[in-house]
């Protein structure tokens, strides 16, 4: 299996892409493509005497920051690591391509450049989060801020396959965003899509309320995208605000510090719960090829874990999967 | 100033809003109506030895509870104590309504026994909600789920009045919920509410991310009732989450239980801080004179401090001045 990777996306590449990629290839028994500045790549592999060993490099001048757009993957980036990578993923020079850089970028180079499977009306962002046990798909989470109930109920069905086949999870609970439990709850948007969640091939659970979420309301979590989003980022803000108040207490005094320093340990483990970037990252869901978005901030260490779950993305044949339950839900209509 | 109270509502009634009246009376100089069953409220008051001085009771014998659907204040409940308040609003026995019982039924109550102010279009759920530093309204959380762009203006302005004459914060800084910070971020409800409320007299300072209203994004965060009812929600969940999961690292060992002791007073400070119900409630923002949630859960004391914010909420003449305000705004469609 070859995975092609952005050697130049996310807070800290290349060296940390090169070196989570070179672990990689032994632990997961994997070869990598990197895309971008060859040149840099070697360089960098070299000052920190990391073995290129089944990794090839394929040229790539320019990088999409975070403040390109995301059109700009088309236009004025076409040359960019992370356009290069899409296009040998849609020429078939590996099996799937995974990047820590500009999520919007990625989203429309998915669609442009390795286009939707079959039937998919919108390919969709769909981050793994953590929970109070655990973890949960939210899709979409910002990929598309207004959506037609029919978008929703493929969302469900793709992360359904998702959470299946790459986190191992039997018979996933899928739920929608709602703000009540009850049947009727929600606006037109959530009636409909109620609806036809309920008559899928899915472990449909119904709606589930915000509160529930972050205890264990749902496997997956289907939201618009605009939705999503916002639950995406407040998740990360409540969680952020209430780790500074915490340190706050325990510099507020000496005593308060030494009861500190018997419980540092867990309370990091604690933060790192809490802290989705902890579970590798997202998949494009509906890509025609497994695209996979890693944390922005992700070390060496992210990144492996990442090609981990792009590894399975590719070996549980979800691609293909979905193609087949998207082909058979019916009354789909047509775009 | 007499504020007529439901004896009835939420999880402590009668004990707890009976007694928080009585302190109130006092300590705030108002006059009481308490509206439920006059025999059971009498039979409370001396059975717990309260005095019942500057308060009288309005006999309302039916009770909306929690399983009791919001339109149920207009049919089968309308003799109960909710419905017996909003009317003796209605008919000016007072100059204001609180209750701690079921928010649905509130606004569907204040909405047709109170009535809007002219040309508010719809009311708003406003909670005032804690952050990292203080406090912030969130208009609307839950009241209105599909909502038009003159009406997400409307909640801007109404919150504003509100948090400047009632919370005491000057020129409050009032921002749109939305997926990103850029003024072209958003749905289609999203860049026609930023048009209009950029064209509005208030501090509008453009879109805010979900992950920075808990830090001190803005003084005032508006949103369509879908979304502002998730953000609501999602924001106790996680911190309830996570309160849990620092109480099972406090007895992980005995060292950590040693460590908990020792900042168990600093760490219930934090828990209050992130709790909204500390800030008394939310206002029916809209209703054509002043409406008013206590939390559900509410004991005498946050009665009491509800009693003191719907006292300001009258004092700060904020119906009038919202009144002033909506039919100054320009371009508001006719509904």
């Amino acid at each position: 299996m070859k995975i092609i990777v952005d050697a130049f996306g996310g807070d800290n590449a290349p060296l940390e892409i090169i070196k989570g990629c070179a672990e990689a290839t032994k632990e997961l028994d994997i070869d990598i493509m990197l895309t971008g500045d060859e040149q840099e790549i070697r360089r960098v592999a070299k000052e920190n005497e990391i073995s290129l060993d089944r990794i090839t490099i394929a040229d790539a001048p320019d990088v999409i920051t975070m403040e390109d757009s995301a059109g700009d993957i088309m236009k004025s980036k076409s040359n960019s690591s992370m356009a290069v990578g899409l296009k040998k993923l849609a020429a078939d020079e590996g099996d799937a391509f995974l990047s820590a850089g500009n999520s919007g970028a990625l989203v429309v180079g998915a669609t442009m450049i390795v286009k939707r499977i079959k039937g998919v009306k919108r390919v969709a962002f769909a981050p793994v989060m953590p929970k109070d046990k655990g973890f949960f798909m939210l899709i979409d989470s910002g990929a598309n801020v207004d959506c037609k109930p029919e978008m929703l109920r493929q969302f469900g069905v793709m992360a359904s396959i998702y959470v299946e086949k790459v986190m191992g999870v039997k018979n996933p609970r899928v739920g929608l965003a709602n703000v009540g439990v009850e049947d009727h709850k929600g606006g037109e948007l959530q009636h409909a899509a109620f609806a036809l969640l309920k008559d899928s091939p899915i472990n449909f659970i119904g709606n589930i309320e915000a509160r529930d979420i972050p205890f264990d309301a749902a496997d997956v979590v289907v939201a618009d995208g605009f939705t999503g989003n916002c639950i995406l980022k407040l998740y990360e803000g409540v969680a952020m605000v209430m780790m500074g108040k915490i340190k706050k207490i325990f510099k507020k005094s000496v005593k308060n510090t030494i009861a500190a320093s018997l419980i540092m340990k867990d309370l990091k483990g604690l933060k790192k719960e809490m802290d989705y970037n902890e579970y590798g990252g997202a998949p494009i869901m509906g890509a025609a090829k497994p695209v996979f978005k890693a944390h922005g901030s992700s070390k060496a260490k992210t990144i492996k874990s990442a090609l981990r779950l792009t590894k399975a993305y590719v070996e549980g044949n979800v691609v293909q999967e979905i193609a087949d339950s998207i082909q058979a839900l019916k009354g789909d209509s047509e775009e």
